[in-house]
């Protein structure tokens, strides 16, 4: 397959990039709204990897580019720039899978919680902003970004994945299996998303709260 | 301790009842609106006990006679049942620890979803309905009752904790310390409990949707 990742320069991009570009064989690039952004992000990535052992190339194109080759196209932008970076690829979606992993939260003074919008979840909100029939998951919501990124870490997480239909859920469920620590989980349809996304929020606030604890992921058992 | 457990001739109770009898020294007793279904419940868990090999009395009392003696009050009714049940205790409450271990939930077609009252959640409607200044925690959101009253399973989950005060987070902390296969983690204040008992409906849509995968809790790592 090849893997769009929008936004791809920020940090959950950059450890999806990392990831996929050592543990699979897909096709990865990595968009942005300026390309080169885009392009300094690939390279950086792809010296990482180097370091690592791994000789794989990974693009940087602007965003609609990246998305028009793509099979997966995966919004790695936070919440507030989902709408927006969906509606400027919309053109480019037909025949792929639309993926969000974003979180919408807010702070107060005892922590972080999850916030939703008002269509329930961050999920739901990306499905709304793609062209009718797009297929479309919500995934890598819970994954510590700065773990997922350092590639001398083992993460040892699940990866719970709501989706419209079974192509989405598929083709997903593909790309989280061959990543080295991570667990697909089934869970259920994009209704099922809020749940998921509000997984996020405890995971930072455990973190602070709990000496040792840093970094966290979930699993379920 | 003396723990009384309202309402815990229920599942929940029964495996707090259990584990708490097995794995600490702490006093149980069980309450019920009806004291003749809470002594039958003691009895009942002290065979169970005495078939795992610990002979160790379980007492059954009225909900206000339990809560009386009690340091740590653990409500464990269904949400929609939480208000009355700590009103009918209120007068019993002074100088214990009160502790929301119910989640709201409802199902529709694509699975359970979390549904919390308007004080944001299940645990912040225990604190309002206890007295004024009643130490409140939430915890045990996340626990599979069906292996947790199992005294043949291990458990290994965590115990995310949200408290009022560190009397009612320390209390907590120290029985699910004791209980084998359970970490407390600290979830910080009230305020943050939505995102623990949205954890529970997720619990259960995972468990509906991945073969193989039953009576869910969840290790944060």
């Amino acid at each position: 397959m090849h893997v769009a990742l929008l936004g791809g320069t920020g940090d959950i991009g950059e450890g999806l990039a990392l990831r996929l570009a050592r543990d699979t064989d897909h096709a990865v690039t990595v968009g942005s709204r300026d390309v080169q952004k885009a392009t300094a992000a690939a390279e950086s990535y792809e010296e990482t990897l180097t370091a690592h052992g791994v000789e794989t190339a990974v693009a940087g194109e602007t965003n609609p580019e990246a998305a028009r080759a793509a099979d997966v196209v995966v919004a790695c932008v936070p919440a507030y720039h989902l709408t927006d970076t969906v509606e400027s690829v919309a053109d480019e979606l037909e025949g792929a899978v639309l993926v969000s992993p974003a979180v919408g939260m807010k702070r107060d003074d005892a922590g972080l919680r999850y916030n939703p919008p008002g269509v329930g979840s961050v999920t739901q909100l990306a499905a709304g902003a793609a062209p009718e029939g797009t297929p479309v998951a919500g995934a890598f919501h819970n994954l510590a970004a700065g773990r997922l990124a350092d590639l001398d870490a083992t993460l040892g997480w699940d990866v719970p994945i709501v989706a419209s239909e079974a192509a989405a859920r598929d083709a997903v469920t593909t790309l989280v299996e061959e990543i080295e620590g991570l667990r697909p989980l089934d869970a259920g349809g994009l209704a099922n998303a809020a749940e998921v996304e509000a997984v996020t929020p405890l995971l930072i606030n455990l973190a602070k709260q709990n000496e040792g604890l840093h970094d966290l992921g979930v699993q379920f058992q």
